[in-house]
């Protein structure tokens, strides 16, 4: 048996990576964070052929994460934005990049840092809690069953 | 252009998916954090094809996410565990899990939640916040070249 889709697994995690795909698809969410919407800037940026982008911005569109619409300034061109739903990737987006910081680069650390815009202050790493705002490790956390509603 | 690695790109999100690659890598480090070990028991789980499996466990062994190590009751087999760096992931693995739960099951929901173990109450959703604790919207954040140290 090998599996070629998660998008109607049981797991939430196995559903959203079947929507988010390879790490094209997480790249070009990156871009449109960082204020991408132009079918040229997302080409420019990623340096991804055109075909390949073509198609993973429709699948985008097509899954809800990322929205096209027209141009205000100009009706003939299209822009790609990301919707409520791909706004919601931005803990996971962060998550990413703060994982990426710690372990990915040498001495010299990773070029560039998150900081909250209004202090300069760098962002602290996302963090598991719980209810009351307590820490997690790993083994405090487990995954239950919900009992179907009757 | 077009890249086929991210692996030496400045940005360390870049360079995370580069590390973690598509789905399936994903996917068995989920298990991992589910408790899977040995190979069988990842193959079994995912329904991966051996030689997919094997390549991809060996990578991430060799970009230092799991370490392979000797069964200590059987030291003929061996098994995978997770690094400090793959551990370090979990905030990664629940947010991908939180986005699943919130955009990608109907009414119905996800079928299971995480907990916290100790008091059963569900796991609040990861937020990105301040130095001292405030929740910060994603246009309160901002990217920072940081000067090279002279």
């Amino acid at each position: 048996m090998q599996r070629t889709s998660f998008a109607d697994d049981a797991c939430s995690m196995g559903r959203a990576l079947s929507v988010l795909g390879a790490w094209w698809n997480l790249l070009i969410i990156r871009e449109a964070f960082a204020g991408a919407t132009r079918f040229d800037q997302f080409q420019k940026r990623l340096g991804i052929s055109r075909n390949s982008l073509t198609s993973r911005l429709r699948a985008m569109v097509e899954a809800g994460v990322l929205e096209r619409r027209p141009v205000a300034a100009n009706r003939s061109r299209e822009e790609y934005v990301l919707t409520p739903m791909g706004e919601d990737l931005w803990p996971l987006i962060v998550s990413l990049r703060q994982w990426g910081d710690r372990w990915l680069f040498d001495d010299q650390g990773s070029p560039d840092r998150l900081v909250e815009a209004a202090t300069g202050r760098p962002i602290p790493q996302l963090e598991v809690r719980s209810a009351d705002g307590r820490r997690l490790e790993r083994g405090a956390v487990r995954l239950v069953a919900l009992a179907p509603e009757t």
